[in-house]
């Protein structure tokens, strides 16, 4: 459904991974999207093919900084606040924790403000790892996580804990209408093939003639959601009407282990199992993850409905598209789920 | 043991109940003392007090914002930045949450900067709240701990978590020497009456004509530390030599109830059980807390070692001063623990 004038959304991450196919969900539905992002994680390729649409516009800043005046000049104008400025693989978030955690603390507080001045919706897309190495399984959005706040995964994990606490701040103090996302693991084409996350890591490796690595032994598991039922869940739950007051997990609730994966990977680009070596597993990697989404079906009555294959299948080929290395015909038609 | 030329320690928060007590102890060890402080929970009279010391410097202001001039002019003089800027008791830190989570993390920040700059150990006060309602108990350092990041604590339990997350990364990277303290309830004179902690509240009303309010049927337990101790094991820490990648417990592991504290506070006052009140416990107050304090004992060879009445005893008769409540005199001799 098409609203006719949804004035503008303001996607701040816009040029990143998930945010490059929100944006344009966005502009899709009526939307004029306005675009900040510090291009630490964006592809250049992305923000291109976005920057052809109409009613894209671009602004290059950090949301740790002040929010640029070209951003604040259309505060009247903002409708919806999408937060999803933050790098988000361990690598990435990881080699400047300090930024990482303002990014998280700093930048959702300036985006919260600019939500209250403009009487702007404002969701906040936290993540799964703010529970942790879970010990509840699947996870609800109740469980309140095994988190270490000392390690070296906890700028990120602490940080997204603190982003939803200030959050839920503005909402109970009636300066914002809020919505707070937990995303789960998701793929799909337009990931960076050199952000450190498994599918793309696994996917461009089985691609190239290199090893292909596997932390742990390959048995700790995974859930994941392809990356246009991911968007769509966003949207949902942002033009969802409740109180805004819990967090919604949004994932695909399939679990897989990661050398389950992995196989599914080689079946669709024709590698070889010989080529798997095995590397010793991060500090507090989590073993298990899944999501209950219990409270988006009931809330937002949104479920995934993409498999496995087919997001696999897809992002194989785009990735293959990308990096110039053609998948054996055996991979080319997708296998629906 | 004295040093003889410790420098310019920097005290943030300086002017509140255990700042205050810290800045005397850091000034009877032989360091200039600078005090910043917004004043936010100080009592005028432990500041005057204070100001009558030599060597020590009262600076207004608030470590959300950029550090003032007078501060950031002595970096080259400060070898100690102790960080305690934060309000503790719920009523005070969620009367603006937002500005309690950004004085835990942008106020350690830019402490953390200071220190970089100056070359100087950074201590942060971390709490017992990271551990939020324990189902560990007691609670050692390494329990992750069972805290909503959701609800009305979240602004000060998560703030102090993210904080500890970013000292840990400074101390990672090098930049800083870093020593974290997770301090457990702690009492004694230059509480603030209307703080809204349990101590605080029960003695204040026994020495009132006012109704003795517990909150809940009085069966959760705490552990509550003199302030002279948890001062002499903040300094202890600060002065340890080990990596500080590692918080550590500061508290008295002795565990009462807190009907057992009134009956007690109620035998030094006077008081009569007839005034006692119950009322409902506030959203997700922990039932249990106390600290393993064997991490402390081994690395500072600390530990408590002043008795629950005889502490009592001396804040009852602070109090009484405070208030122009005199004691009755069968509460007058302290009762040796």
């Amino acid at each position: 459904m098409i609203n006719d004038n949804p004035g503008v959304a303001l996607v701040a991450g816009g040029a990143g991974f998930i945010g490059s196919h929100l944006c344009r969900a966005l502009i899709e539905r009526g939307h004029e999207v306005l675009c900040i992002d510090n291009l630490q994680t964006a592809r250049p390729s992305n923000l291109r093919t976005l920057e052809m649409l109409p009613g894209f516009t671009f602004v290059e800043g950090d949301v740790v900084n002040l929010l640029p005046d070209a951003v604040l000049r259309m505060a009247d104008q903002i409708t919806r606040v999408y937060n999803l400025a933050c790098a988000a693989s361990p690598p990435q978030y990881q080699a400047d924790p300090e930024h990482t955690m303002l990014t998280n603390v700093v930048g959702t507080h300036h985006l919260l403000r600019l939500a209250e001045r403009a009487g702007a919706r404002f969701l906040l897309t936290s993540t799964s790892e703010v529970y942790g190495d879970p010990e509840m399984h699947p996870q609800t959005e109740s469980y309140r996580g095994w988190v270490s706040c000392t390690g070296p995964r906890a700028c990120y994990d602490e940080g997204k804990r603190a982003a939803e606490a200030m959050t839920f701040d503005y909402a109970r103090m009636g300066r914002a209408e809020v919505r707070v996302a937990r995303i789960f693991n998701t793929y799909g084409p337009h990931m960076s093939p050199d952000d450190g996350r498994v599918v793309s890591n696994l996917i461009c490796q089985a691609l190239s003639d290199r090893a292909i690595t596997i932390h742990g032994d390959g048995s700790q598991t995974r859930s994941f959601c392809y990356v246009d039922d991911m968007v769509r869940g966003l949207i949902a739950l942002m033009e969802s009407e409740f109180d805004g007051l819990e967090p919604v997990n949004l994932g695909n609730p399939t679990e897989l282990t990661v050398g389950d994966l992995c196989d599914r990977i080689l079946a669709l680009t024709g590698g070889s199992r010989d080529r798997v070596i095995f590397r010793p597993l991060p500090q507090d990697d989590p073993r298990r993850r899944r999501p209950d989404i219990a409270r988006a079906r009931d809330l937002l009555d949104w479920s995934p409905s993409i498999g496995l294959d087919e997001g696999l299948s897809a992002t194989c080929d785009w990735f293959s598209r990308e990096l110039g290395s053609p998948l054996p015909s055996l991979a080319a038609p997708a296998r629906p789920n």
